[in-house]
Protein backbone atom coordinates (compact mmCIF):
# COMPACT_ATOMS: atom_id res chain seq x y z
CA UNK A 1 0.00 0.00 0.00
CA UNK A 2 1.17 3.42 -0.86
CA UNK A 3 0.42 6.22 1.51
CA UNK A 4 0.68 10.11 0.65
CA UNK A 5 0.44 13.03 2.48
CA UNK A 6 -0.81 15.90 0.41
CA UNK A 7 -2.85 19.14 0.27
CA UNK A 8 -5.58 20.41 -1.35
CA UNK A 9 -7.78 23.73 -1.30
CA UNK A 10 -5.62 24.42 2.14
CA UNK A 11 -6.83 21.14 3.85
CA UNK A 12 -4.10 18.58 4.50
CA UNK A 13 -4.29 14.87 4.70
CA UNK A 14 -3.36 11.48 4.05
CA UNK A 15 -4.43 9.22 1.28
CA UNK A 16 -4.28 5.33 -0.08
CA UNK A 17 -2.56 5.99 -3.62
CA UNK A 18 -4.88 4.07 -5.77
CA UNK A 19 -3.59 2.65 -9.64
CA UNK A 20 -0.28 4.33 -11.55
CA UNK A 21 0.43 6.15 -14.94
CA UNK A 22 -1.14 3.02 -16.91
CA UNK A 23 -4.49 3.09 -14.81
CA UNK A 24 -7.61 4.50 -16.73
CA UNK A 25 -8.11 7.91 -15.63
CA UNK A 26 -4.48 8.51 -13.94
CA UNK A 27 -3.84 7.08 -10.22
CA UNK A 28 -6.20 8.63 -7.15
CA UNK A 29 -5.57 9.02 -3.55
CA UNK A 30 -8.52 7.51 -1.43
CA UNK A 31 -8.53 9.58 1.89
CA UNK A 32 -7.56 8.04 4.69
CA UNK A 33 -9.91 8.95 8.05
CA UNK A 34 -7.35 10.25 10.22
CA UNK A 35 -3.97 9.58 10.23
CA UNK A 36 -1.93 5.78 9.02
CA UNK A 37 -0.01 5.61 12.87
CA UNK A 38 -2.56 3.19 13.89
CA UNK A 39 -5.59 1.35 12.44
CA UNK A 40 -7.26 3.31 10.11
CA UNK A 41 -10.50 3.39 7.72
CA UNK A 42 -10.43 4.79 4.26
CA UNK A 43 -12.77 6.95 3.37
CA UNK A 44 -13.73 5.99 0.17
CA UNK A 45 -13.44 9.78 -1.38
CA UNK A 46 -11.19 9.20 -3.97
CA UNK A 47 -9.46 12.28 -5.51
CA UNK A 48 -6.99 12.37 -9.04
CA UNK A 49 -3.40 12.68 -7.91
CA UNK A 50 -2.91 14.88 -10.38
CA UNK A 51 -5.32 17.54 -8.59
CA UNK A 52 -3.48 17.61 -5.52
CA UNK A 53 0.41 18.90 -4.19
CA UNK A 54 2.17 16.13 -2.04
CA UNK A 55 3.48 16.83 1.09
CA UNK A 56 6.72 15.08 2.55
CA UNK A 57 4.73 11.86 3.59
CA UNK A 58 5.96 12.35 7.16
CA UNK A 59 6.74 15.32 9.52
CA UNK A 60 9.47 13.84 11.38
CA UNK A 61 9.89 14.89 14.89
CA UNK A 62 13.74 13.68 13.84
CA UNK A 63 15.78 11.90 11.06
CA UNK A 64 17.91 9.71 12.18
CA UNK A 65 21.03 9.05 9.85
CA UNK A 66 23.83 7.21 8.85
CA UNK A 67 27.08 8.30 7.34
CA UNK A 68 29.30 5.39 4.99
CA UNK A 69 26.93 2.43 4.90
CA UNK A 70 28.03 1.37 1.62
CA UNK A 71 32.01 0.70 0.99
CA UNK A 72 32.23 1.94 -2.36
CA UNK A 73 30.76 5.60 -1.32
CA UNK A 74 32.85 5.80 1.70
CA UNK A 75 36.03 4.83 -0.18
CA UNK A 76 35.26 7.49 -2.95
CA UNK A 77 35.09 9.88 -0.32
CA UNK A 78 38.52 8.53 1.16
CA UNK A 79 36.67 7.05 3.94
CA UNK A 80 37.07 3.31 6.11
CA UNK A 81 33.95 1.68 6.87
CA UNK A 82 33.22 2.78 9.88
CA UNK A 83 33.47 -0.32 12.91
CA UNK A 84 29.84 1.57 14.25
CA UNK A 85 27.28 3.10 11.92
CA UNK A 86 27.89 6.82 12.19
CA UNK A 87 25.14 8.31 13.53
CA UNK A 88 23.49 12.09 13.06
CA UNK A 89 20.58 13.98 13.04
CA UNK A 90 18.90 15.81 10.25
CA UNK A 91 16.49 18.25 12.28
CA UNK A 92 12.57 18.93 11.19
CA UNK A 93 13.19 22.19 9.80
CA UNK A 94 15.27 20.45 7.00
CA UNK A 95 12.35 18.14 6.12
CA UNK A 96 10.73 19.16 2.75
CA UNK A 97 8.71 17.34 0.03
CA UNK A 98 8.23 15.70 -3.50
CA UNK A 99 8.25 18.94 -5.59
CA UNK A 100 9.41 21.22 -3.23
CA UNK A 101 12.67 23.59 -3.69
CA UNK A 102 15.87 22.82 -2.24
CA UNK A 103 17.06 26.34 -1.57
CA UNK A 104 21.00 26.31 -2.32
CA UNK A 105 22.69 27.50 1.04
CA UNK A 106 24.45 30.96 1.58
CA UNK A 107 27.63 29.45 3.82
CA UNK A 108 28.93 26.72 1.27
CA UNK A 109 30.08 26.23 -2.49
CA UNK A 110 29.88 22.31 -2.84
CA UNK A 111 26.29 20.98 -2.18
CA UNK A 112 25.81 17.61 -2.95
CA UNK A 113 22.84 14.88 -3.64
CA UNK A 114 22.83 11.78 -1.66
CA UNK A 115 20.06 9.29 -2.62
CA UNK A 116 19.16 7.10 0.01
CA UNK A 117 16.46 4.74 1.48
CA UNK A 118 14.38 6.09 3.89
CA UNK A 119 12.59 3.94 6.97
CA UNK A 120 9.55 5.52 8.64
CA UNK A 121 8.76 4.28 12.18
CA UNK A 122 5.16 3.65 12.79
CA UNK A 123 5.43 3.42 16.62
CA UNK A 124 6.90 4.93 19.85
CA UNK A 125 9.44 2.49 20.20
CA UNK A 126 13.09 1.70 22.25
CA UNK A 127 15.71 -0.95 22.73
CA UNK A 128 14.21 -2.77 19.72
CA UNK A 129 15.52 -6.13 18.87
CA UNK A 130 15.81 -7.70 15.64
CA UNK A 131 13.04 -9.46 15.67
CA UNK A 132 10.50 -6.84 16.11
CA UNK A 133 11.99 -4.24 13.73
CA UNK A 134 9.59 -5.07 10.98
CA UNK A 135 6.93 -4.33 13.91
CA UNK A 136 8.03 -0.68 14.76
CA UNK A 137 8.38 0.11 10.34
CA UNK A 138 5.15 1.83 8.99
CA UNK A 139 7.19 1.74 5.66
CA UNK A 140 9.91 3.13 3.08
CA UNK A 141 10.48 6.34 0.94
CA UNK A 142 12.92 8.35 -1.05
CA UNK A 143 15.06 10.66 0.37
CA UNK A 144 17.88 12.61 -0.52
CA UNK A 145 20.90 13.44 2.17
CA UNK A 146 21.62 16.77 0.77
CA UNK A 147 24.86 17.99 1.79
CA UNK A 148 27.32 20.79 1.90
CA UNK A 149 30.43 18.73 1.74
CA UNK A 150 33.02 21.77 1.98
CA UNK A 151 31.10 22.73 5.80
CA UNK A 152 31.05 18.84 6.40
CA UNK A 153 34.99 18.72 5.67
CA UNK A 154 35.40 22.04 7.33
CA UNK A 155 33.07 21.78 10.35
CA UNK A 156 33.65 18.14 12.53
CA UNK A 157 30.21 17.51 13.54
CA UNK A 158 27.59 17.50 10.77
CA UNK A 159 24.22 19.82 12.01
CA UNK A 160 24.83 23.09 9.82
CA UNK A 161 26.32 20.29 6.68
CA UNK A 162 23.45 18.23 6.52
CA UNK A 163 20.52 20.19 8.66
CA UNK A 164 20.19 23.05 6.70
CA UNK A 165 16.47 24.51 5.99
CA UNK A 166 15.27 22.13 3.12
CA UNK A 167 18.51 19.60 2.99
CA UNK A 168 15.89 16.59 3.67
CA UNK A 169 13.73 15.98 0.91
CA UNK A 170 11.22 13.05 1.57
CA UNK A 171 8.58 11.33 -0.73
CA UNK A 172 6.62 11.02 -2.88
CA UNK A 173 5.00 8.65 -0.33
CA UNK A 174 5.65 5.77 2.18
CA UNK A 175 5.62 2.03 0.45
CA UNK A 176 4.28 -0.12 2.91
CA UNK A 177 4.76 -3.52 1.70
CA UNK A 178 8.03 -3.76 0.66
CA UNK A 179 11.50 -6.00 1.17
CA UNK A 180 14.10 -3.28 2.04
CA UNK A 181 16.46 -5.84 1.58
CA UNK A 182 17.82 -5.84 -2.26
CA UNK A 183 15.94 -2.55 -3.97
CA UNK A 184 17.59 -0.58 -6.78
CA UNK A 185 18.46 3.02 -6.03
CA UNK A 186 19.60 5.19 -8.58
CA UNK A 187 19.67 9.32 -8.13
CA UNK A 188 19.67 11.00 -11.97
CA UNK A 189 20.78 15.34 -11.86
CA UNK A 190 18.55 16.84 -14.93
CA UNK A 191 17.82 13.09 -16.42
CA UNK A 192 21.68 11.99 -16.35
CA UNK A 193 22.07 8.94 -13.69
CA UNK A 194 24.60 9.97 -10.98
CA UNK A 195 24.47 7.32 -8.73
CA UNK A 196 23.31 3.59 -8.93
CA UNK A 197 23.37 0.78 -6.59
CA UNK A 198 21.72 -1.62 -4.43
CA UNK A 199 20.44 -1.68 -0.66
CA UNK A 200 22.48 -5.20 -0.78
CA UNK A 201 25.03 -3.25 -0.77
CA UNK A 202 24.73 -1.66 2.45
CA UNK A 203 26.86 -2.69 5.67
CA UNK A 204 24.59 -1.98 7.93
CA UNK A 205 20.72 -3.26 7.33
CA UNK A 206 17.68 -1.59 8.21
CA UNK A 207 17.37 -4.28 10.54
CA UNK A 208 21.20 -3.60 12.26
CA UNK A 209 20.24 0.47 11.82
CA UNK A 210 17.45 0.24 14.01
CA UNK A 211 18.79 -1.93 17.19
CA UNK A 212 21.82 0.32 17.65
CA UNK A 213 19.54 3.66 17.01
CA UNK A 214 17.34 2.67 19.49
CA UNK A 215 19.37 1.33 21.94
CA UNK A 216 20.15 4.98 22.92
CA UNK A 217 16.88 6.99 21.75
CA UNK A 218 13.57 6.90 21.07
CA UNK A 219 11.86 6.36 18.13
CA UNK A 220 8.39 8.04 17.67
CA UNK A 221 5.84 7.83 15.10
CA UNK A 222 6.68 9.32 12.12
CA UNK A 223 10.48 9.51 12.73
CA UNK A 224 12.89 8.95 9.89
CA UNK A 225 15.98 6.35 9.51
CA UNK A 226 18.12 7.11 7.00
CA UNK A 227 20.26 4.03 5.71
CA UNK A 228 23.09 5.96 3.76
CA UNK A 229 23.76 7.04 0.25
CA UNK A 230 25.48 4.15 -1.96
CA UNK A 231 28.75 5.84 -4.92
CA UNK A 232 28.36 8.69 -6.74
CA UNK A 233 27.62 11.60 -5.25
CA UNK A 234 28.49 14.85 -6.95
CA UNK A 235 27.37 18.33 -6.90
CA UNK A 236 24.25 20.18 -7.47
CA UNK A 237 23.73 23.72 -8.90
CA UNK A 238 21.13 26.06 -8.98
CA UNK A 239 18.37 24.83 -11.47
CA UNK A 240 19.26 21.31 -11.12
CA UNK A 241 16.57 19.25 -11.12
CA UNK A 242 17.29 16.29 -9.24
CA UNK A 243 15.15 12.96 -9.11
CA UNK A 244 15.79 10.03 -6.38
CA UNK A 245 14.17 6.78 -7.18
CA UNK A 246 13.75 3.93 -5.44
CA UNK A 247 12.22 0.03 -7.25
CA UNK A 248 8.94 -0.71 -5.70
CA UNK A 249 8.34 3.27 -4.51
CA UNK A 250 8.70 5.40 -7.13
CA UNK A 251 10.50 9.25 -8.08
CA UNK A 252 11.34 12.16 -5.75
CA UNK A 253 12.12 15.16 -7.68
CA UNK A 254 13.38 18.85 -6.52
CA UNK A 255 14.68 21.75 -8.13
CA UNK A 256 17.58 23.24 -6.61
CA UNK A 257 16.83 27.22 -6.57
CA UNK A 258 18.42 30.44 -5.36
CA UNK A 259 18.31 31.42 -2.20
CA UNK A 260 15.69 34.59 -2.79
CA UNK B 1 9.83 37.32 34.73
CA UNK B 2 10.08 33.46 35.22
CA UNK B 3 8.43 31.51 33.25
CA UNK B 4 7.57 27.75 34.58
CA UNK B 5 5.77 24.93 32.92
CA UNK B 6 4.21 22.17 35.01
CA UNK B 7 1.29 19.55 35.84
CA UNK B 8 -1.14 19.35 37.89
CA UNK B 9 -4.26 17.03 38.29
CA UNK B 10 -2.85 15.73 35.35
CA UNK B 11 -3.28 19.49 33.25
CA UNK B 12 -0.14 21.04 31.80
CA UNK B 13 0.12 24.71 31.85
CA UNK B 14 2.45 27.50 31.69
CA UNK B 15 2.66 29.77 35.08
CA UNK B 16 4.66 33.31 36.11
CA UNK B 17 6.49 32.73 39.33
CA UNK B 18 5.95 35.47 41.78
CA UNK B 19 7.98 35.66 44.72
CA UNK B 20 10.65 33.17 46.26
CA UNK B 21 11.51 31.34 49.44
CA UNK B 22 12.19 33.76 51.37
CA UNK B 23 8.47 35.13 50.69
CA UNK B 24 5.59 34.20 53.21
CA UNK B 25 3.89 31.21 51.93
CA UNK B 26 6.78 30.75 49.43
CA UNK B 27 6.48 31.30 45.71
CA UNK B 28 3.40 30.59 43.55
CA UNK B 29 2.59 30.48 40.27
CA UNK B 30 0.35 32.69 38.73
CA UNK B 31 -1.01 30.71 35.68
CA UNK B 32 -0.92 32.14 32.41
CA UNK B 33 -3.60 31.54 29.12
CA UNK B 34 -2.71 29.76 26.67
CA UNK B 35 1.57 30.05 26.05
CA UNK B 36 3.96 32.76 26.50
CA UNK B 37 5.34 32.73 22.64
CA UNK B 38 3.26 35.78 22.15
CA UNK B 39 1.75 38.71 23.88
CA UNK B 40 -0.07 36.74 26.91
CA UNK B 41 -2.38 37.32 29.57
CA UNK B 42 -1.82 35.81 33.07
CA UNK B 43 -5.47 34.77 34.84
CA UNK B 44 -4.77 35.47 38.36
CA UNK B 45 -5.66 31.62 39.58
CA UNK B 46 -2.52 31.53 41.94
CA UNK B 47 -1.02 27.87 42.82
CA UNK B 48 1.39 27.44 45.53
CA UNK B 49 4.53 25.91 43.62
CA UNK B 50 5.08 23.11 45.76
CA UNK B 51 1.75 22.00 45.18
CA UNK B 52 2.91 21.32 41.17
CA UNK B 53 5.46 19.26 39.37
CA UNK B 54 7.61 21.49 37.08
CA UNK B 55 8.53 20.15 33.83
CA UNK B 56 10.92 21.10 31.14
CA UNK B 57 9.75 24.93 31.09
CA UNK B 58 9.48 24.03 26.80
CA UNK B 59 9.24 21.27 24.78
CA UNK B 60 11.63 21.94 22.29
CA UNK B 61 11.19 20.79 18.51
CA UNK B 62 15.43 20.45 18.92
CA UNK B 63 18.22 21.29 20.78
CA UNK B 64 21.05 23.38 19.15
CA UNK B 65 24.34 22.95 21.09
CA UNK B 66 27.64 23.59 20.09
CA UNK B 67 30.96 22.28 21.65
CA UNK B 68 34.32 23.31 23.09
CA UNK B 69 33.31 26.99 24.27
CA UNK B 70 34.87 27.34 26.94
CA UNK B 71 38.52 27.54 26.73
CA UNK B 72 39.54 25.77 29.72
CA UNK B 73 36.95 22.93 29.11
CA UNK B 74 38.21 22.34 25.54
CA UNK B 75 41.84 22.14 26.95
CA UNK B 76 40.92 19.65 29.55
CA UNK B 77 39.66 17.06 26.97
CA UNK B 78 42.54 17.53 25.26
CA UNK B 79 41.13 19.94 22.63
CA UNK B 80 42.34 23.10 20.64
CA UNK B 81 39.53 25.93 20.42
CA UNK B 82 38.00 25.64 17.23
CA UNK B 83 38.02 27.94 14.51
CA UNK B 84 34.41 27.28 13.53
CA UNK B 85 31.82 26.25 16.70
CA UNK B 86 31.48 23.01 17.01
CA UNK B 87 27.45 22.59 16.06
CA UNK B 88 25.24 19.23 17.13
CA UNK B 89 21.70 18.04 17.87
CA UNK B 90 20.13 16.81 20.69
CA UNK B 91 16.97 15.36 20.17
CA UNK B 92 13.32 16.31 21.54
CA UNK B 93 13.57 13.22 23.15
CA UNK B 94 16.47 13.50 25.18
CA UNK B 95 14.91 16.18 27.27
CA UNK B 96 13.90 15.46 30.93
CA UNK B 97 12.65 18.48 33.26
CA UNK B 98 13.48 18.87 37.23
CA UNK B 99 13.54 16.86 39.65
CA UNK B 100 13.40 13.79 36.31
CA UNK B 101 15.09 10.95 36.32
CA UNK B 102 18.49 10.95 33.95
CA UNK B 103 18.60 7.30 33.33
CA UNK B 104 22.25 5.86 32.91
CA UNK B 105 22.58 4.77 29.34
CA UNK B 106 23.67 0.57 28.71
CA UNK B 107 25.82 1.60 26.21
CA UNK B 108 28.39 3.36 28.01
CA UNK B 109 30.64 3.30 31.34
CA UNK B 110 31.18 6.39 31.45
CA UNK B 111 28.46 9.26 31.28
CA UNK B 112 29.34 13.16 32.40
CA UNK B 113 27.27 16.27 33.52
CA UNK B 114 28.12 19.32 31.67
CA UNK B 115 26.47 22.62 33.12
CA UNK B 116 25.26 24.88 29.93
CA UNK B 117 23.28 28.06 29.69
CA UNK B 118 20.27 27.25 27.81
CA UNK B 119 18.99 29.81 25.71
CA UNK B 120 15.09 29.27 24.90
CA UNK B 121 14.19 30.81 21.25
CA UNK B 122 10.86 32.92 21.01
CA UNK B 123 10.08 33.32 17.54
CA UNK B 124 10.26 31.87 14.39
CA UNK B 125 13.79 33.02 12.88
CA UNK B 126 16.48 32.33 10.27
CA UNK B 127 19.71 34.52 9.05
CA UNK B 128 19.18 36.81 12.28
CA UNK B 129 21.30 39.71 12.32
CA UNK B 130 23.46 40.43 15.45
CA UNK B 131 21.41 43.53 16.40
CA UNK B 132 18.07 41.25 16.47
CA UNK B 133 19.31 38.13 18.57
CA UNK B 134 17.54 39.53 21.73
CA UNK B 135 14.14 39.90 19.83
CA UNK B 136 14.31 36.39 19.16
CA UNK B 137 15.06 35.42 22.73
CA UNK B 138 12.31 34.37 24.88
CA UNK B 139 14.58 34.33 28.03
CA UNK B 140 17.16 31.88 29.36
CA UNK B 141 17.35 28.25 31.54
CA UNK B 142 19.37 25.70 33.17
CA UNK B 143 20.56 22.54 31.07
CA UNK B 144 22.43 19.70 31.59
CA UNK B 145 24.70 18.34 28.39
CA UNK B 146 24.81 14.76 29.71
CA UNK B 147 27.66 12.86 27.75
CA UNK B 148 28.59 9.47 27.16
CA UNK B 149 32.12 10.37 27.30
CA UNK B 150 33.47 6.84 25.99
CA UNK B 151 30.90 6.60 23.30
CA UNK B 152 31.48 10.37 22.14
CA UNK B 153 35.32 9.14 21.77
CA UNK B 154 34.45 6.19 20.14
CA UNK B 155 32.11 7.51 17.45
CA UNK B 156 32.53 10.47 15.15
CA UNK B 157 29.14 11.56 14.79
CA UNK B 158 27.85 12.69 18.61
CA UNK B 159 24.04 11.67 17.73
CA UNK B 160 24.41 8.59 20.07
CA UNK B 161 26.93 10.17 22.82
CA UNK B 162 25.05 13.18 23.26
CA UNK B 163 21.30 12.46 21.99
CA UNK B 164 20.27 9.47 24.19
CA UNK B 165 16.82 9.60 26.05
CA UNK B 166 16.92 11.72 29.00
CA UNK B 167 20.75 13.07 28.25
CA UNK B 168 19.00 17.15 27.99
CA UNK B 169 17.90 18.07 31.35
CA UNK B 170 16.39 21.54 31.05
CA UNK B 171 14.95 23.98 34.03
CA UNK B 172 13.21 24.70 36.54
CA UNK B 173 12.06 27.58 34.44
CA UNK B 174 12.42 30.40 31.81
CA UNK B 175 14.10 33.60 33.18
CA UNK B 176 13.08 36.29 30.37
CA UNK B 177 15.01 39.41 31.89
CA UNK B 178 18.47 38.78 32.18
CA UNK B 179 21.61 39.57 30.40
CA UNK B 180 23.66 36.02 29.69
CA UNK B 181 27.20 37.76 29.74
CA UNK B 182 28.59 37.39 32.61
CA UNK B 183 26.48 35.00 34.99
CA UNK B 184 28.15 32.22 37.07
CA UNK B 185 27.32 28.98 36.30
CA UNK B 186 28.00 26.00 38.75
CA UNK B 187 27.89 21.88 38.97
CA UNK B 188 27.41 20.05 41.86
CA UNK B 189 27.42 16.50 42.16
CA UNK B 190 25.84 14.98 46.03
CA UNK B 191 27.06 18.92 46.86
CA UNK B 192 29.89 18.61 45.96
CA UNK B 193 31.50 21.38 43.30
CA UNK B 194 32.57 19.75 40.15
CA UNK B 195 32.26 23.23 37.53
CA UNK B 196 32.40 26.99 38.12
CA UNK B 197 33.32 29.23 35.95
CA UNK B 198 31.19 32.73 34.36
CA UNK B 199 29.56 33.00 30.82
CA UNK B 200 32.06 35.95 30.13
CA UNK B 201 33.97 33.05 29.70
CA UNK B 202 32.20 31.93 26.30
CA UNK B 203 34.51 31.84 23.14
CA UNK B 204 31.54 32.80 21.15
CA UNK B 205 28.26 35.12 22.78
CA UNK B 206 24.48 33.83 22.45
CA UNK B 207 24.69 36.24 19.93
CA UNK B 208 27.96 34.53 17.83
CA UNK B 209 26.00 31.54 18.13
CA UNK B 210 22.33 32.37 17.33
CA UNK B 211 23.62 34.33 14.19
CA UNK B 212 25.70 30.92 13.24
CA UNK B 213 23.18 28.55 13.65
CA UNK B 214 20.42 30.87 12.33
CA UNK B 215 23.28 31.13 8.81
CA UNK B 216 21.86 27.66 8.21
CA UNK B 217 18.79 26.91 9.87
CA UNK B 218 15.46 28.35 11.09
CA UNK B 219 14.53 28.05 14.88
CA UNK B 220 11.11 27.63 16.02
CA UNK B 221 9.79 29.13 19.02
CA UNK B 222 10.46 26.74 22.38
CA UNK B 223 13.50 25.48 20.51
CA UNK B 224 16.71 25.68 22.52
CA UNK B 225 19.95 26.65 21.99
CA UNK B 226 23.11 25.34 24.22
CA UNK B 227 26.27 27.82 24.72
CA UNK B 228 29.02 24.84 25.93
CA UNK B 229 30.13 23.82 28.89
CA UNK B 230 32.80 25.25 31.06
CA UNK B 231 35.72 23.04 33.08
CA UNK B 232 35.33 20.71 35.51
CA UNK B 233 33.06 18.24 33.73
CA UNK B 234 33.27 14.76 35.01
CA UNK B 235 31.77 11.16 35.89
CA UNK B 236 28.52 10.34 37.13
CA UNK B 237 27.16 7.56 39.04
CA UNK B 238 23.81 5.72 39.57
CA UNK B 239 22.49 7.32 42.73
CA UNK B 240 24.17 10.79 42.09
CA UNK B 241 22.29 13.92 42.35
CA UNK B 242 23.69 16.76 40.10
CA UNK B 243 22.82 20.18 40.01
CA UNK B 244 23.05 23.21 37.70
CA UNK B 245 22.95 26.61 39.56
CA UNK B 246 23.08 29.80 37.08
CA UNK B 247 23.29 33.44 38.04
CA UNK B 248 19.73 34.56 37.91
CA UNK B 249 18.06 32.07 36.81
CA UNK B 250 18.47 29.14 39.87
CA UNK B 251 18.73 25.42 39.28
CA UNK B 252 18.05 22.64 37.77
CA UNK B 253 18.64 19.21 39.95
CA UNK B 254 18.11 15.85 38.77
CA UNK B 255 19.17 12.31 39.79
CA UNK B 256 20.58 9.39 38.34
CA UNK B 257 19.38 5.89 38.15
CA UNK B 258 19.47 2.86 36.57
CA UNK B 259 18.28 1.69 33.86
CA UNK B 260 14.92 -0.78 35.00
Amino acid sequence: MRIARFSIDGNVAFGVVEGDAQTEGGPVLDIIKGHPFAEFERSGKRIPLDKVRLLPPVLPNKVVAVGRNYAEHAAELGNEVPDAPVVFFKPSTSVVGPGDAVVYPSFSSEVHHEAELAVVIGRMCREVPRERVKDVVLGYTCANDITARDVQRREEQWARAKGFDTSCPLGPWIETELDPGDLGIMCTVNGEQRQLGRTAEMVRSVEDLIVHITEAMTLLPGDVVLTGTPAGVGPLNVGDEVAVTIEGIGTLTNKVIKRG
